[in-house]
């Protein structure tokens, strides 16, 4: 699904078996409790992914902050609500992990996503920074 | 040095003893291997901070991010190229990390900021989107 729209297209590889360099981040996730690789599944199949991140922080009071990445919905799934749900259901288990606030960056090209992240209250308040290294 | 700006007057509370909720923050990054909270110093005084999260992730074929936060330079120390001097240094402590890029949001009315950001060759890719909880 990361390999699957025009962004992921040029980064990602998606073959079998897969680079190792998957398989080695899947663990590091996995193994770290600030760290959740979520699935959505229809039937036993994998359909959606998302990853939650959750930063302690000192700033606004010593708040918690969960930021979403990577979320993609299998294309033959999109338009049925799947994304939203996934968000609802993220948006909780920020709640339940007491984090004050919720973010992520989309590319700015992206703009179904900003009308998406909107719709679920989200605000454009920030420029989202990058640098390769 | 958060409360310090304009828009951390808002929303810190720098009072002596500190509210609890700062401490709690503190000892739970200082627990967390992907989590450093930076400072600078001048003879021993406090002048700078950041902080570090290293996220393991997926995407883009199992890079690791850097990201960075809540980077702040003490009013009286400013405008002399500590700012550039942290980053400089997070930039290596990233790489050192094994970090593929680096990323931070910055809200959109820190135009003095996405300067800085950007003369460190950050570019404004993305839109960073918050929703509080």
């Amino acid at each position: 699904m990361l390999a699957d729209d025009f962004l992921g297209q040029q980064r990602e590889r998606s073959e079998d078996p897969l680079p190792e360099s998957y398989v080695h981040a899947f663990r590091e996730i996995d193994a770290d409790p600030n760290n959740e690789l979520i699935v959505a599944e229809i039937d036993g199949d994998v359909i959606g992914t998302m990853q939650l991140t959750f930063t302690p922080s000192i700033s606004f009071r010593g708040g918690k902050r969960c930021t979403v990445e990577s979320v993609r919905v299998d294309e033959k799934h999109r338009g049925k609500g799947i994304g939203r749900e996934m968000m609802l259901w993220a948006i909780d288990r920020a709640r339940e992990k007491g984090c004050i606030s919720m973010q992520l960056t989309t590319h700015r090209d992206r703009n179904d996503a900003h009308r998406f992240y909107e719709s679920l209250g989200f605000s454009k308040s920030h420029v989202g920074m990058k640098l390769k290294l």
